[in-house]
């Protein structure tokens, strides 16, 4: 007989005092030194953003004062402060005395009612059950993927696209395959090629709306066609809506779930960015499900692996209600015309500099912009392009590499307006004085 | 060639249009029906709490108040509210307009070199870098247990204990073998049993101390023969102290790690229990390594880890500073008066009914008493007889079926003591109904 089944027995019925049983040893066992290793999980939790970054060397030019456009958090320079009515709406909480005690793991049911209401419409209605709430947006991508994947499975994810997605599956045995976006058509995705990337381990689409790192914003006559390849390969839409809202006049922003009426759909957001409070992890699920396609399954899936930690910050949960109801519609409007301010002078600046090719983005808070290397000789793609942004002109740009995409680089629009005209024309210096002319030869040697 | 790594490939370099390349489609794909099933991980995701209550039948006495002795959270009655410092703490870090955007994923600098300051003492000096901030304690030993186990590696847990450290393993593929704890000897380890249950992939044992459900606290000299194991067998400990500190007076609590001198400590706490505010979900690691055991590989583990979700609420964290050095003495002292003086009243008014052995806590919140079911010959097990509980007396007690440990009960003491010595009252008339005198033929029927 075994002696672990024997022992684990004996944990299920009476109990024994030490003085019933002597234990068998074990005789075989080597450990006999200490021998700790991280997991294979953490082991392959890469973060692609740091490993590059801190791969980098930057060392800014003594002589300018750094200017950082690199940094996807919209407080960092104290001109975009969150509403008066949201601070206040976390001292109600905390004064209430009834936010203290655990929430239930998907949230309260309250909170969980007032956002059903807030993002309800007719084409996609949503009750509380329909809506968990989580630590921040990075817990509901966690948990969406979580229930959707085994490992082994394969995610569709776009290139250029925000890291975390791959950071989640990877460590999760879960591979990803890039699908391709078109910066010649504002970053729409690439039909065809995403289309061919879907195998029998293909396990979700995530389709990012607005997009970070683009900024784009997709039209709804694309977002029909991605619903209509994920209808007719069957294949369930995680939308990462954080940005949701955040477009710019004249561009309308719509949730992919309204446009279906087949397609399942679980769509994450928080209040991060458009609260401008990244720091208070309240994120959510909300599930799209009208043709019962994910069913009780995935719901269950969703309420148990919620449990492994809880959830958000009850006090922030307890302020959500005010937070939705009682920011004013010009705190939203005043952000995005900011933001829309500050990228059409990053873009007209920038447009205007040879060797570069910006994409005027239509939301979120990012603006990318292409490098041409061939007149760049000096520079063996974005990592080193922007290293030497660095060097010379105190300027630090994401370099794309982080998103999977090189030899393009990402601005942060939500600096301050005077920041952004001074970093511009650094970077105008810095193009000038290495940008070299296709010479005859080379373009020659292309053909 | 596989089209697969033909369309991968591309990714990695330019960008081409979608008129370039014609995608080859995979005929073979078998997707022509939505088929959407919850992943392993989310249907091995398993709450015995949940299971077992909800499988219970509780239809109170309609002629009788409920009573829940069933909630581990200590802010459901209003009778222990936290301190106003507390609360100020959190209002302070609102109104400073700080604390809102991301802090790095392991927790502001600042609050992590607090945090290590008020941990640290002589024998177990603590450093800013030794301390990760998570969302609450159970993110610090999800990530604890994540980080020191592979999937196959298995860990041991104590029985009678907290139900979660098996949720989050077995979700996770790790098998957990559970070790005794003894009742007679006020729920110390067994520690024969202990060290029979240690093999070749036994990632870690997890020491929880003060506990729940038993309210024990351990001497130094039981911490260090518990030390003895781990150094002999090579062992890291995971030490679950969200309840440190929660002792009552005459007691002495002391950290496992400030016993040892080699084994290396992932000591998880939080602000939970001790200061009242479960909901807020602050919990932290402290590594405790001075032997350089762990090393580097643990660190980093654990920081790649955290930049999974990120963690605690930045508002949390920011009001940590006044929190942790601004709370009155008096406060934690007056929670710990109310405790013991509620477990006092509970356990000897439960110790003179015939057929229940209650085991006097020395911390915590919480009180174990054992069923002596052969007196109680009308229900089968701790689940039916705290059921029948419900439907005649309207008390609610969790069965210790939850921890894996049958024919016990766990009440939670921090009910408001009117409501306590009420429950007692009909515990005694509960169990005088239904107690039966062990009978001449069954006693002879043992032998």
């Amino acid at each position: 007989m075994d002696p672990d089944s024997y022992v684990v027995k004996l944990n299920g019925n009476g109990h024994k005092t030490v003085k019933d049983i002597v234990y068998p040893t074990k005789q075989k066992s080597r450990r006999q030194r200490w021998n700790i290793r991280a997991s294979k999980m953490s082991i392959n939790t890469l973060n692609p953003i740091r490993s590059i970054v801190d791969g980098m060397k930057l060392t800014p030019n003594p002589e300018k004062p750094m200017i950082a456009l690199s940094i996807g958090d919209p407080t960092v320079f104290g001109n975009l402060p969150t509403d008066d009515k949201v601070l206040q709406a976390m001292k109600d909480a905390i004064d209430s005395h009834k936010y203290n005690g655990y929430a239930p793991s998907v949230g309260y049911q309250k909170s969980r009612e007032v956002l059903a209401n807030f993002y309800s419409c007719p084409e996609a209605p949503l009750e509380a059950e329909d809506v968990l709430l989580t630590s921040g947006c990075s817990q509901a991508i966690d948990l969406a993927i979580t229930v959707l994947c085994n490992p082994g499975d394969n995610i569709l994810i776009p290139c250029p696209g925000f890291s975390l997605y791959k950071t989640l599956a990877v460590s999760l045995g879960i591979q990803v395959k890039l699908y391709n976006l078109l910066p010649e058509k504002s970053w729409e995705i690439d039909l065809q090629h995403l289309e061919s990337l879907i195998d029998d381990r293909t396990a979700c689409l995530i389709v990012n709306n607005p997009s970070n790192p683009c900024g784009s914003v997709y039209s709804k006559e694309h977002l029909q066609d991605i619903l209509s390849v994920a209808s007719k390969r069957c294949l369930p839409i995680l939308a990462d809506e954080i940005y949701g809202d955040m477009v710019f006049p004249g561009c309308k922003y719509q949730s992919i779930a309204s446009l279906s009426s087949d397609v399942p759909v679980l769509a994450c957001g928080g209040l991060a960015k458009r609260w401008l409070v990244p720091g208070w992890r309240l994120g959510w699920i909300l599930i799209h499900d009208r043709n019962q396609i994910f069913g009780k399954e995935i719901r269950q899936g969703l309420v148990k692996l919620s449990q492994r930690i809880l959830g958000a910050c009850t006090i922030v949960q307890g302020a959500l209600e005010s937070i939705l109801n009682d920011t004013p519609q010009d705190f939203y409007q005043r952000t995005i015309r900011f933001l829309k301010s500050n990228s059409e002078i990053c873009f007209s600046e920038l447009s205007t500099i040879p060797g570069l090719t910006p994409v005027m983005p239509s939301g979120a808070m990012y603006l990318m912009v292409g490098i041409e290397m061939e007149h760049f000789p000096e520079f063996l793609d974005d990592v080193q392009f922007t290293e030497h942004l660095v060097t010379e002109q105190s300027v630090f740009c994401l370099p794309a590499t982080a998103f999977e995409y090189p030899n393009y680089f990402r601005i942060v629009v939500t600096v301050p307006e005077e920041m952004m005209v001074v970093a511009c024309g650094r970077i105008r210096e810095f193009c000038q004085r290495h940008y070299r002319p296709r010479s005859q030869d080379s373009a020659e040697l292309d053909q």
